[in-house]
């Protein structure tokens, strides 16, 4: 695989020039040329440039549309509800999440119900973004369905995102972003395209057998992570990223779908929390004292911790020369 | 083991009057009592007589207030505190859950920070209450440091366990309560009395190693379920039930605690949220619709289904003739 290395600004006009060339107004592919770059800057490749192609996809299909405007009505002063008519998530993340912490600081707890949106991306932005303001951020999102609940041995969960963010003022916030699938379906396929065993649990065959072949995994099903707990926890997503918003649950998206490739249309749950409101006076340091013993305690690593190393490297990055080519050829 | 059988009001009253004779008033004993009936009513045994002996050494030793009032305080119109002074945690949410259900069907999103409490109770009787008002609910409490997080091999978490409830009108809502460690100490001890092994990832022993052996692991220490992803779950966890309350952490419960065997002083954090306010009308049909797809599938356990069967018997209930002997013992 031979690399090429694009400065990270190069790597934000390249999104953006894409976006622009496939029919997105400024504000869609700014916000989505913002979160390519973000992808890129904390070493997170999976939701960076290689996301671009699906992008494309579903401008191109006329699933997703470019120059939507995502409206924004307060359902409550807790809760607000951002429809992205049809736009890609970031733009109507960029509306909601301003308004999403304002009432987080008012109200001490607030939600932000996204709509009418295509989630293709990583959900650490949204919690982070909570987090950088002092705030606890929890999000979630569904996507179609390739996770089969516990016990079963057909699919009906997506790979269903939960993210976590805990601010700590003066160091970075703890903050984690995962699956609760055992395991991406795209890993699956590079552990079978790389003659590789996956652990057993990661999946079953097409009988609805478990195996350690990842092939045969990628013709069944996978299973969520950690069991008949993980599988609560992907329940819990399941109903929060799509009862809780009123948009489509995982096996909805996969009917309604127009199948290009590109994200299906979806909704995105998002909690902020105050500990300052909550807990209040006093909570950063006693957290600290938490976080001071986590730390030191040897083979701990702290959620989000890479991210953040990563992001302290200004300089290039090193991106797939054939990745780059097929964004030139879409522009 | 021999049994005896108790009608269920006859474990609420042997429950009442333990705790009336360790010191507790009526509104404290009869708060407990109800706990632990609707424990034995589902089947949910480990929370229920069982627990007695724990909750009179904590009366006894004084560490437990069985007289306590706990005091309500409205932080925000979202954000409810009450302040168990030293009760058990029943009593404090008796107090606070009306509270947290009216507010979260006026603003749509709410909290319910419990401190100043004892918790040694199941967490679905929280998060059922919201669920047969319509709401759902997401509760979580820490406890005595007995978990190491992924990748450490010294504890820091508490079993940590998470609640969820979602209502279904016109059915049982599906709620859960989970240990967020793989397996509760308690079940590690009675699997090394039975010679039994446990699944490899349960836990480590003195060493730190990775082992089958319960009484190993008894010496060592539990490991959340589902590896680094059960450990991130466990640490949001321990960072909403300590971090947003303001009470302690499982390490400072361990500090701090007179070590009588009963439960140590923490807190709980209680999520509401309202689907009619958030998701708008028509929710019931549109989750409705998952759910029906959900049951129907081959394999597939509904969470709380086990329990909400076992409340159909109305009939007395098998309970272990010492324990109600050595209860019988502390009145």
């Amino acid at each position: 695989m031979s690399i090429k290395e694009l400065s990270l600004e190069a790597i934000r006009d390249l999104a953006k020039n894409v976006m622009v060339a496939n029919g997105c107004d400024a504000a869609n592919a700014e916000a989505l040329a913002d979160i390519i770059y973000r992808a890129e800057r904390d070493g997170s490749h999976s939701h960076g440039l290689f996301r671009v192609p699906g992008y494309v996809k579903a401008l191109r299909s006329g699933k997703v549309d470019g120059k939507a405007k995502p409206t924004i009505k307060y359902l409550t002063p807790a809760i607000i509800q951002v429809d992205g008519h049809g736009c890609f998530a970031p733009l109507a993340q960029a509306v909601g999440l301003p308004a999403l912490a304002e009432a987080t600081e008012k109200i001490g707890i607030a939600a932000l119900s996204l709509i009418g949106v295509h989630h293709f991306a990583a959900l650490w932005p949204e919690t982070e973004f909570l987090a950088d303001r002092g705030l606890v951020g929890i999000a979630c999102t569904a996507y179609m369905p390739s996770v089969a609940p516990a016990g079963a041995t057909e699919a009906l969960f997506g790979t269903n995102p939960l993210s976590f963010a805990w601010p700590r003022p003066g160091h970075n916030p703890v903050v984690y972003d995962m699956a609760t699938a055992s395991m991406a379906m795209g890993d699956v396929q590079i552990a079978a395209r790389d003659g590789r065993d996956v652990p057993l649990g990661t999946g079953l065959d097409a009988d609805g057998k478990l195996t350690t072949d990842p092939a045969a995994i990628a013709k069944g099903v996978l299973l969520p992570f950690g069991g008949y707990k993980g599988s609560a926890i992907a329940l819990m997503v399941e109903l929060l990223a799509a009862g809780m918003t009123g948009e489509q649950f995982s096996f909805e998206a996969r009917e309604n779908d127009n199948k290009d490739g590109g994200p299906p249309r979806g909704g995105e749950m998002i909690i902020g929390m105050s500990p300052a409101l909550i807990a209040g006076d006093g909570w950063q340091d006693h957290v600290e004292g938490f976080m001071q013993k986590m730390t030191k305690i040897d083979g701990v690593r702290m959620p989000g911790e890479r991210r953040h190393k990563n992001r302290l490297d200004k300089g290039p990055r090193q991106i797939n020369v054939e990745l780059i080519e097929t964004i030139n050829g879409l522009l």
